[in-house]
């Protein structure tokens, strides 16, 4: 992963989490990751994360320590009803200011209760209160959001600094859904006019250095353009970074370094952000007019869940055979006992006769097959990680590929499951 | 989640995570929930998560706001070989030490790359290097730990107190390698001699406030017992904390408010720790010598892939169909087609069908059917979240359930899977 640029200028944020159960290890706080990525969009550079407990003391000395390093300070959680909940009292510590009951938030909260049969009570008037002179946004489950401005020395030569406070609530959706309405505004109004776009392009099919030999280069061309790899357990991530006015803009200065990285790469290219492996496949399939089935062992139907979990994937997948027990590829998919023993159950011929038998048991188009030894022992003498995946097609025949795949159980179920896709991808796209 | 007790006397600790992608969003801080955890049942006190990039001054800074705070610091990051690696300049600022290259640790490193054919370069032998007086531990991956004394003043009544920075790499599996042998050494150094120990209860069937009402007032019988309650997507977890002098006596302390709460919740509860409902399912059929298969619309799979994902599912998971598309509802499941376009593809018929095909079609004890509408649209007029599971039994009788289930799709497969993997639990359990 490379080095952020450093950005002369730019506003300084940080990201305070507010919650016991975080500090307990109870809870991963993924609130932190999500905001710095809409930050780092805007432009703003994130130089802390901060986790505390609900303790006020600690909440106000965290609010301290990250007013003296920053422009801007988010903080997720501590906004719900019970006495565990301490940001509103953390905030009116630390500006100075009384907590006011807001008539327009209990009025609110009131409306929002009553929509569940639910009567207001005094628990939940906690919710309505905010510093003075603290703006406040209604809340979209039942905690209003509040920002406030705090004044503190400055650091280098004296005279007063203002930082923003914005305080939301800790559930992720909730949190998610005040972005554009109370975050981005302010954002806009502190000085964060720019806006930095990251475009993914999702690679497989190659390791992460030898992706990063073919498409580093390229990048000297495109000055204006950070270039950052991500290694996934079924891919590489080849992420591009552009600035720019608007969305729009920043899109448009990071097309000819993606033009270059696309032609690079080739068929290893999956796709373009959201248009991941599954996706991609079910959109190609879709313009075909073609559909597919599965037959499973080792990885015993998640070919298929996969498939099934995009939308619109009802078009194309037609279903599958969840073949994992030696009886099962008899009696489901058909095969000769004799040959199942002959070949074994793991190995090309009998994944072969898999593809096939997907194929011609459902009338699809194209027929996937796999098998392997998942672990965590050893089938017929094969080591674990041993792994076989066919694709039979249109004109009545079919490939078989082996590889040997290393990791658990779950990494070859996931690993396997993505090669045999990928095949898929690449007769569709070629 | 119930507020932690506070533990009088006891270590306080915090995570230092180092590492720029935290801050750009590209990464999620899962180090820091990990290590919590593991503190957490030895009896040390988290207060603070704290994240900084790859910068030195930004990194002495947090570790002199940390070490103020607390008596020991875990950092997770900046042992790596290149130049954005800076812990150890870090702490040989903090503690005024200068870094000496550590011969021993050299040929460690050394010993490791020559086993996969590299040569130790200028860059590797960074590595090598640790402040003066520093505690060294050699590397599981390519990175040694280190382990190094900050004295600073005493913030109540003056006297100087000695902080521990325990710096491990960051890398997931290096750091979890070398908890036992270079940190938990050190905690009971520094005092932290008591183990504290969390049982998970998984709980199905029930909303967490009913869970909630029936197991609070059980512990006010075991006041050595700390309570919390986690909501997850398939279930509700009861946890239990205890403390003792070790795992065994934590664990024997904590026995009897585990034993009043499995007799409250009887059957809702689906296992213990590690048993979760897919490895409860794969016992209980294994004790009986009993196998199940799965005919599945809506999750396509999912239900036999999560069965598929334990350990030991071979014995009982014969196989499964995925009757996606209405035409694998036929042509895999034999399902008449008249019936089917009678019933409906999403109903109670038509998932009585499938379980009892699953069953038929395998010669497996069990079948398992499920339909829905999983979304985004409506099918025959069925509103997005309509839900059907049937279990068809040994003793040729077939019950079919039905709910609607909000959320969007992956939640809906989510949990139609678990609310039939439940049924099967509870009728082999009865």
């Amino acid at each position: 992963v490379s080095a952020p640029v450093p950005q002369v200028g730019a506003l300084r944020a940080a990201v305070l989490s507010v919650g016991s159960e975080l500090l307990l290890g109870d809870l991963t706080d993924t609130n932190a990751t999500w905001v710095s990525a809409r930050l780092r969009e805007r432009g703003v550079s994130v130089v802390h994360h901060l986790a505390v407990r609900d303790v006020v003391v600690e909440l106000v000395d965290a609010l301290r320590f990250l007013a003296e390093r920053v422009d801007l300070i988010v903080v997720g959680g501590g906004l719900g009803p019970t006495s565990d909940d301490l940001t509103r009292d953390a905030l009116a510590a630390v500006t100075g200011a009384e907590l006011e009951l807001r008539e327009d938030m209990e009025e609110e909260i009131r409306l929002r209760l009553a929509a569940v049969g639910r009567p207001l009570t005094r628990t939940n008037r906690r919710q309505a209160f905010a510093p003075v002179g603290a703006r406040v946004h209604p809340p979209v489950g039942t905690a209003p959001s509040l920002a406030v401005d705090l004044t503190v020395d400055g650091t280098v030569g004296g005279g007063a600094r203002s930082v923003r406070v914005i305080a939301l609530p800790g559930v992720p959706w909730e949190l998610h859904a005040l972005w554009d309405t109370f975050v981005v505004p302010q954002l806009i109004e502190l000085g964060a006019t720019g806006v930095t776009r990251t475009t993914v392009v999702h690679v497989i099919g190659r390791g992460e250095s030898d992706v990063a030999a073919s498409v580093e280069p390229l990048l000297d061309a495109h000055p204006e353009v950070t270039l950052s790899f991500l290694a996934k357990k079924h891919e590489i991530q080849v992420r591009l970074t552009g600035s720019g006015r608007d969305d729009a803009d920043a899109r448009a200065r990071t097309l000819p370094a993606l033009a270059d990285v696309l032609a690079e790469l080739g068929a290893d290219v999956v796709g373009v952000d959201q248009d991941d492996l599954e996706t991609t496949v079910v959109r190609l399939l879709t313009g075909r007019g073609q559909r597919v089935a599965t037959a499973e062992s080792a990885t015993a139907g998640a070919i298929a869940a996969r498939l099934g979990a995009v939308p619109g994937a009802s078009a194309v997948l037609l279903g599958g055979l969840v073949a994992y027990d030696v009886s099962a590829k008899v009696s489901l998919a058909g095969i000769d006992a004799d040959d199942l023993v002959r070949a074994g159950t793991v190995s090309a011929a009998t994944t072969e006769a898999l593809a096939r038998a997907a194929r011609t048991r459902t009338g699809a188009d194209w027929g996937i097959g796999v098998t392997a030894v998942a672990g965590p022992s050893p089938v017929d003498d094969l080591p674990v990680g041993t792994a076989f995946w066919a694709l039979a097609g249109p004109d009545g025949g079919c490939e078989v590929h082996e590889r040997m795949i290393t990791g658990d159980r779950a990494t070859v179920v996931t690993r396997l499951g993505s090669a045999a896709l990928d095949l898929l991808r690449r007769r569709l796209a070629g």
